[in-house]
């Protein structure tokens, strides 16, 4: 007998293939080049170092996994701005001709120290951070924080989903309720690497190379004269495929394809029939029986239908019979949280270090590394310190980009997938759960970093509230 | 002394520039293609309907503001399968060749009815109904949702946010936490339909002619040696700017700009204080204070930081002295409500009515209007009818494309953010509360569609569970 895994996925294709969305520099916020004119006009132009992180987990999240510096390298090794775009700018007004002449020939330049895809990270942790002269830096940050935020909050949900399956396939649904077309395929792109096994959107298929699959919807089965006049006829076109039941009524659905094992005897290789609404414990359960009862060990339930972790987890606690999961919005735009508290700070200009005093907005100055303590193999704590501090365990922070080039190959999802499941299985199974468990694993300051954020505390506080 | 809009708004562009994001016809899911290919393997090309709806509210929704018509229309226009993507059919299997030829010459030839982006509609009403042929109207579902999905959405929640600042101007913050490239530049569009002033996106304003604005953030304080210096600077080359106060302090950083005040003398033109942090009624009150002590009874106040239309009725409802404001990510990403329970649904195949039969899902058959009742300029309650039946009221529903061209001209966000206004304008002010208040317009079902319904399930109930 197929695994479910090989049941409900299809081929999985070759990677490398080309969608392009533009990202030219317009799309920045209108205060991003206000900024870097006055720098530039101020002859601001040392290097400035920016960290991207999140400052709090939501309640409902544990951790995070680091998704979305692959688009966001090759968007930046292609940030530019067009004749077109100068000549809106002078539309806009305010800019002066050596501003406007700048970003004509304006290329990012350069460096990114980032976690790779697939890390998993807590909150105050770099996951990227970016050093450049300082109007360049600012430029870039409407674009970091999109491509990366989008990224990491689709794959920190779909982790969740795919811990409460425990190992069942999950096969993401999501295209048609994302925001859009690029978080559609961005974002099955994230669920992917972590561990969804495969997608129902055919482009992120094509772009990604990521595994695509696909079962019926309620319109085929409408559009014929009867249930089993549908099931007849896309199982004879389609042997091994997965039949909708719940058009009419479920029970009748599944009746509906004993009938045609009956009919089909040798022939019919139907995979599994899916339940997409309704009681789906009490529903699968039901079916599970009557397929039984009829011979069909085989054809496995495969659940969709507003499913989130917790009605997966749910389910499988009341002892479902499923054996894979379709999940769509809930995944998609990460209902539960659709969004994180992340930031792009200056935390460096021309090597002095950088901060602020807003209140609860925790900024680490200067530039970082994380270090990540593991003994046998477990992963027991990070350490937050200064990027030249030799400090014990493995640095998470690698080369990204050097000069504005990308630093290394195109970053593959399956090996981000690797990454993830295999940083997760390291750590306490408690961050899986589906409690908030925020005390679990530690991630402390180095006492050199500490010092830094503290003297540097001191000398703003007189300075910002009463200087010049 | 200018309005708070004028003072916050920066120029408008001209409108009809281009942001290609491409979308192939293999943005849709994979049983979309599987379907298809079915469909014609059995000679079913027949005509289909299908009516795109939202069953049910979220709780925090009274109505919806319809969106991304415009975006919808253009892409479908441009759907097609390159030689590039047949291939990728052709590796992922299963297809046959008449198909994928089929796919190569693919252009969507149909018909949409739609209701114009700014309609305010309710559950069950069609927003768009799709006639082509079978195959062609299915592959379509997933852009059609993806597209109108978002859009919606965010026009929906954002009417909230614009009624909530009580004709204060709201600023669109969100480009760096939507999801993705696409829902940024849509997202943005979709807010200005909704009533929201202006957007810090630039190429949202670049594509969609909305008024672009900005003002600073704290990394252009940090970057100073102080924050007088940084003030000081911004001014001397943006004189009418918004300056940022709370980088370190949010009273000091208004003594800075009372300071600079003295400084500059007449020359000073600031127009307005930025609060982004803390206890934003009470530090607005004492920054008006400060402000009016020191003569500069002209510069206003202007919030952002987390703020949604909750939070500004709060400060409003306290009396804060707040002029305009700055709302990202709630709005962006419709936080409290990140989907909307909408579907894409076969309601017609070859002049027969269609339906589903799963509980709890309402599939109104056939072709439909809306019409909407409107008595002294006064909206008074909607009927879904039957498309061809002659109700008093307006019809909603008119003709987007016909025979795969567009019908009439792009449509213009300015019409549409009219619409809307007017729309709203003309119906119950409870509508707009922020209570759930669904009990407040009529919505009805002609009584010729609902005996069409009720005929259509009395037939498909043993057709459905018993024939063939």
């Amino acid at each position: 007998m197929p695994s479910a895994e090989e049941v409900l996925l299809e081929k999985r294709s070759p990677t490398g293939r080309q969608w392009e969305v533009q990202a030219p520099g317009l799309f920045t916020d209108l205060y991003e080049l206000r900024m870097a004119e006055a720098y530039l006009s101020e002859g601001m132009s040392g290097e400035a170092v920016f960290t991207l992180s999140v400052r709090k987990l939501p309640p409902q999240r544990n951790y995070l996994i680091a998704c979305g510096l692959d688009s966001l390298i090759e968007r930046l090794e292609s940030f530019r701005f067009g004749q077109e775009h100068i000549e809106y700018l002078r539309e806009v007004g305010g800019f002066g001709e050596a501003f406007l002449d700048y970003l004509e020939g304006f290329r990012f330049g350069g460096d990114v120290q980032a976690a790779p895809e697939g890390t998993v990270l807590f909150p105050h942790e770099p996951i990227l951070e970016v050093a450049a002269p300082l109007p360049e830096a600012q430029l870039l940050e409407t674009l970091v924080l999109n491509q990366i935020h989008h990224q990491t909050l689709i794959a920190s949900k779909a982790s969740r989903i795919v811990t409460a399956a425990a190992d069942r396939p999950v096969v993401d649904f999501g295209a048609r309720r994302m925001h859009g077309l690029d978080a559609a395929v961005a974002g099955a792109r994230a669920a992917f690497v972590a561990g969804v096994a495969s997608t129902s959107n055919v482009l992120a298929g094509y772009v990604h190379g990521i595994p695509v699959a696909g079962t019926m919807a309620h319109s085929y089965v409408q559009a014929h004269e009867s249930e089993l006049a549908a099931f007849r006829t896309y199982a004879s076109r389609y042997p091994e495929t997965v039949l909708l039941v719940d058009t009419y009524d479920t029970l009748e659905g599944v009746h509906r394809v004993i009938d045609l094992a009956r009919e089909l005897g040798p022939e019919f290789h139907i995979s599994a029939v899916r339940l997409d609404s309704g009681d789906l414990a009490a529903l699968a359960t039901r079916s599970r029986q009557l397929l039984d009862a009829a011979g069909l060990h085989a054809v496995k339930i495969f659940a969709s239908g507003g499913l989130d972790e917790h009605e997966i987890d749910r389910l499988l606690q009341a002892e479902a019979p499923i054996d894979a999961f379709g999940v769509g919005t809930h995944m998609g735009v990460s209902s539960d949280a659709p969004l994180l508290d992340m930031t792009y700070k200056l935390v460096e200009y021309e090597g002095k270090p950088k901060t602020k005093l807003s209140p609860g907005k925790l900024v680490l100055p200067g530039r970082k590394q994380v270090f990540r303590l593991e003994e046998n193999d477990r992963a027991i704590g990070d350490v937050i310190a200064t990027a030249n501090e030799d400090c014990p365990g493995r640095p998470l922070l690698r080369p990204a980009m050097r000069g504005g080039r990308r630093a290394g190959g195109r970053g593959s999802p399956i090996d981000a997938r690797a990454r993830a499941a295999g940083e997760l299985a390291s750590m306490s199974t408690g961050l899986r759960s589906l409690e908030t468990r925020h005390d679990l694993y530690a991630v402390s300051i180095s006492d050199r970093l500490q010092g830094k954020l503290d003297a540097l505390r001191q000398s703003l506080a007189p300075a910002g509230r009463q200087s010049d």
